[in-house]
């Protein structure tokens, strides 16, 4: 079993082999790819050191799974070499989502979908997974009628240079803590928010692409009704960055066709292998950024009534972007096809 | 005309201080009061040095207007003794709002409500002060439904030792920043949040009420029905406090009863003197927390449709929580009375 990791160097690239080590799955071979840019370096894995090499399509001979962290551009331009020279590919980027004979998964939700799948698996935006695991459950034993959703996304989703970005801004900031206007805040040439991210939310996350609704917000509506093989989901979403290194959270209210009792909602979510429910009010516990990073878990609490209509719920959920969110997932993804029989 | 702040050391007395300078309200007296502990120390007003006084029954002699800012406690123990004396209170704390005898006042939507006050006038918490100063207008043209909101709550709600908190924790988090686990951020005895506060977002604001909403929440839901007229709006609030020193943001979906065109709702806030839209999504221009602070205004953006219903729409408000939020409205409910000959 030979394993690539396309795009090996960025957070969602290391994070994948951190996994694949952590969960042992039984690779014999795994192959670090990256743009030519990043080539070179070395990489350990299992106490071995590994040369990341510059992708291409003949780097696939031989490799059973592509696991791709890359931006969709170099997906689009190798997703489908892997596919071709055998392996099967799951791509973090936003290629393939929404092509119609490309499934789009998460193993708790539609595992079956793998099973049509041609060479070329997608792996859901990071807001997206945290959130239909969640929602799932609770589909299934009341059925959704409508979803509001207020994120509150981690800058680690637009990778390194964005940590660097906000812990740098924390050291200017702190030295001029005195004064307000935010043209204190230095942003050098390049950076990666439009605005400083320190001490600030930015209501936009992607581009901005009908108008109105941005990119991210448009991926969490088609990619949930996708997954979860709701065409006609209700569902709106506002995305926004907020200053934290990692992990997202998601501000939900929900509506359901039949009446959803929090107490029920809670143990049948504590069902979940991949869910902890935290939600002691008494004692002030409820899922942190802080707490769910490093944790392959969808956290869930905050679970209670929404008192403004006959059947909701209000819920707040956590989980880190970099693992469930992608790395993780892609890897669950994996472990399902070898389940399944399917590479 | 004398005014006295009560708590004149506070973050909210102090701005308390800077709106009445800044906007030149006609007084010929300011008396300075803050608890004993706070005593002594001296304050600048138009070029003048006053010292600080200990707040007592006797010290609201000729006083006029007493603007409190202070916590419920010291404001139930000295309100009525203000009024007693012949001032009018307006107090920023939550002892009288939801009292029947007591009006409840953002002078943009309910300035008729001055009329019935009895020596106290309640000024609302900060998160519903923004969030009516947008909804009153579209309620008078579309009659509001429902009303769903997420808030996105600075620190400086909490006072002068949270933001110190906030500041001390970028300095700790930025030294260790390889290192994610929360428990090498250093929380000394006494500090303001049960959790770290630097990288982290925390799914609550004041106290746990009734199991499962917190005080916040519920004051939202009270205040905003009371101050709009509206006692059987229906209305889900979620707080939830961010790593941002100034000012609130809050994502909004709402529910109307006629269809509300988002380009009609823009040009009919933009009439509100109180109100800036700032919503250009062609040149990713939004309202920022970084960008509101210190401003009197309600900044709103992000208008559009919430295709989820068939009457919806999405926003997002911000506002400088110690000006609109706190001081300000303060001044202008001073300023209202003196407008309307109720003093």
């Amino acid at each position: 079993m030979r394993v690539a990791i396309v795009g090996a160097t960025g957070l969602v690239g290391e994070m994948m082999r951190r996994v694949l080590e952590e969960r042992d799955f039984p690779l014999t071979d795994l192959v670090l790819l990256a743009s030519q840019r990043s080539r070179g370096s070395k990489q350990r894995f299992k106490g071995e050191w590994h040369k990341v090499r510059g992708v291409s399509p003949a780097a696939f001979n031989g490799v059973d799974i592509a696991l791709f962290a890359t931006e969709a551009e170099l997906s689009r331009e190798y997703a489908a070499a892997a596919a071709r020279a055998g392996a099967v590919a799951i791509d973090n980027s936003s290629a393939f989502r929404m092509d119609k004979d490309v499934p789009l998964v998460v193993p708790e939700v539609n595992p079956g979908d793998l099973k049509r799948h041609n060479g070329i698996i997608a792996n859901p935006n990071c807001s997206t997974i945290q959130l239909v695991v969640i929602l799932w459950p609770i589909h299934e034993s009341y059925r959704l009628e409508r979803v509001v959703v207020s994120t509150y996304q981690s800058v680690s989703g637009k990778g390194k240079d964005a940590l660097t970005e906000l812990a740098n801004q924390m050291d200017s900031y702190r030295a001029n803590l005195e004064a307000i206007p935010y043209s204190l805040v230095p942003r050098v040439k390049g950076s990666v928010f439009k605005y400083p991210i320190i001490s600030n939310i930015i209501p936009q996350v992607d581009v901005f692409v009908d108008g109105d609704h941005t990119r991210e917000e448009e991926k969490m509506v088609n990619e949930t009704r996708k997954i979860m093989g709701l065409p006609g989901l209700r569902i709106a979403v506002t995305c926004v960055r907020v200053p934290v290194l990692f992990s997202h959270c998601e501000s939900v209210n929900l509506e359901t066709e039949k009446r959803a009792d929090p107490a029920k909602v809670k143990r049948l979510l504590s069902r979940s292998q991949s869910v902890e429910v935290i939600d002691s009010p008494r004692s002030e516990q409820y899922p942190l950024p802080l707490g769910a990073a490093d944790s392959d878990k969808v956290f869930v609490g905050r679970i209670r009534r929404d008192p403004s209509v006959p059947k909701g719920l209000a819920m707040w959920i956590v989980s880190d972007n970099l693992r469930k969110g992608a790395a993780t997932n892609a890897v669950q993804i994996a472990e399902k096809l070898l389940d399944l029989g399917l590479l």
